[in-house]
């Protein structure tokens, strides 16, 4: 977990990592070394984002590149309603970037590692001909009621979101704090039966869960919040990268979230309910199958 | 932790996932589930690679990159003398490769992986107009006396390699077999005070114990060992990715490993000793200092 050219930065991690109690070795080792003595179980995600795919470093600039890697891996984290502990880093930083860009990068990861407690505990800084890659790991635990799987939503739960959906890519793909407080305030309030992010987008992620909690949903058009960068309807279904939670919960803990709105900073919606099978849309009256598709990579 | 058009990958690994009762959540979730009940500490390291630097895809092949990949990472945590539990992968595969790359990728790593024990919870399958990237990141736990780092080494303490050095890039630095169970066996039976793998070559690398330590070593060249690949002394000292161990121990129980060779399938070499300070090559009982360079990407 070290190579040479890279100290530099291994140094400026040392230099600006905040005091973390958690972190028993930090950067500089062959492995960081992490206190784990809750016993809790460890929760571990992993996300990579690559130039021309996720980002355009020349329109985004590294901060922002910095800022989406380690909020789109702590989305993941808030998604299970886990709270983040530690972030390790492996780049490929093209040699055409000056000597700022590997800077910027880590201040945009570290902003939004900051703000959530999680240090960056080791990493992987290396050069190429390429173009920027970037690749994170982030490990947290769950918390209060364990981690809310996608597997758990059942036929009568509604869905709700935590947020109007689409035209992300206008600006809150790079810019999104992700909702892990959120998550912990919900999952403190009510029993979360299932969650996701939307990071493929709604009807993909809300199939995501119909799959693993072997049911189905109904997502009802007239109900579903449009962001103010999105046009139309199609764009909050199939958009990427809203960075928002969907979640299943009973029809009484939906209707206490509703009244109460107990989430600061944030509207819940209701956008549909969990049925026994097939993914719908249903507008103006009428039901009609909904593509689970979304953002992908071909491969 | 996921996108659209890994699915195929992911269920390739649900299917092909070895049982492991630490693995309360595989992949398919937005975070994998560890369970870390022992409550011992969290290894974690990282380590990106990409064609043309850390590999010729071409010449090398897919099922060759998944191992070296997946043995960088456990080379680590050997480092540490940890054992291994789980990891994650990030890849960015080129559009341009044919449906087999992904999969052979995934067995190399699969290969090396289930020789000691260390499931592939989850992972972040891309595709892109670039070559292969591929970043792994695997957890471990220490072991018996805890985790061994570079900090520990004394003056007068011996240092010992793991095995002949040297001319790696002629084929070690892809089939390597990572010094896990080695790192384990020594750390039970004597007291390590330091220890490092071989990643940036010999010298660079006990530099980095010398650094952390606040020491300084003597390697003596008559005792260096060369590997069948390696033609001279600079290789041994300065090649990189060879994959032994270096690792600093009293002298008392460096004698009793240099007379038992307790380790079945290698043979431990004494190359020098810890000092004051300064890293210093002695040659012909004549010492001049060592240059702690090796491999190194340009920043």
């Amino acid at each position: 977990m070290k190579k040479m050219g890279e100290f530099d930065y291994i140094d400026w991690l040392r230099r600006h990592a905040p005091a973390n109690r958690r972190v028993l070795v930090g950067p500089g080792d062959d492995a960081a070394v992490l206190d784990w003595s809750s016993g809790r179980p460890c929760l571990v995600t992993t996300d990579m984002l690559m130039d021309g795919v996720d980002f355009y470093l020349a329109e985004a600039g590294p901060f922002r590149v910095g800022r989406k890697t380690m909020a789109a891996n702590l989305s993941d984290i808030a998604a299970m309603a886990g709270i983040p502990v530690a972030a390790v880093l492996a780049v490929a930083l093209p040699r055409t970037g000056d000597s700022k860009l590997a800077e910027e990068l880590y201040r945009g990861l570290r902003e939004v590692g900051d703000a959530f407690y999680t240090s960056i505990v080791g990493g992987d800084t290396n050069s190429w001909n390429g173009p920027l890659v970037i690749s994170a790991t982030v490990l947290g635990e769950p918390h209060g009621r364990g981690p809310v799987l996608r597997s758990g939503a059942k036929p009568g739960d509604w869905l709700l979101v935590t947020g109007p959906l689409g035209g992300s890519i206008r600006g809150k793909h790079l810019d999104f704090t992700p909702r892990v407080r959120e998550a912990l305030q919900l999952n403190e309030r009510v029993h979360l039966h299932a969650m996701i992010d939307i990071s493929d987008g709604l009807a993909a992620d809300v199939g995501h869960i119909c799959d693993e909690s072997g049911c189905g949903a109904v997502l009802r058009a007239e109900n579903v919040p449009l962001s103010p960068a999105a046009a139309q309807l199609e764009q909050a279904l199939f958009d990427g990268e809203d960075f928002e939670l969907a979640f299943a919960v009973a029809p009484a803990d939906g209707e206490c979230l509703l009244r109460d709105q107990p989430i600061a900073g944030i509207t819940l919606f209701k956008i549909g309910e969990f049925v026994e099978k097939g993914l719908w849309l249903e507008q103006a009256g009428k039901r009609r199958p909904l593509e689970p598709k979304g953002w992908q990579h071909e491969l």
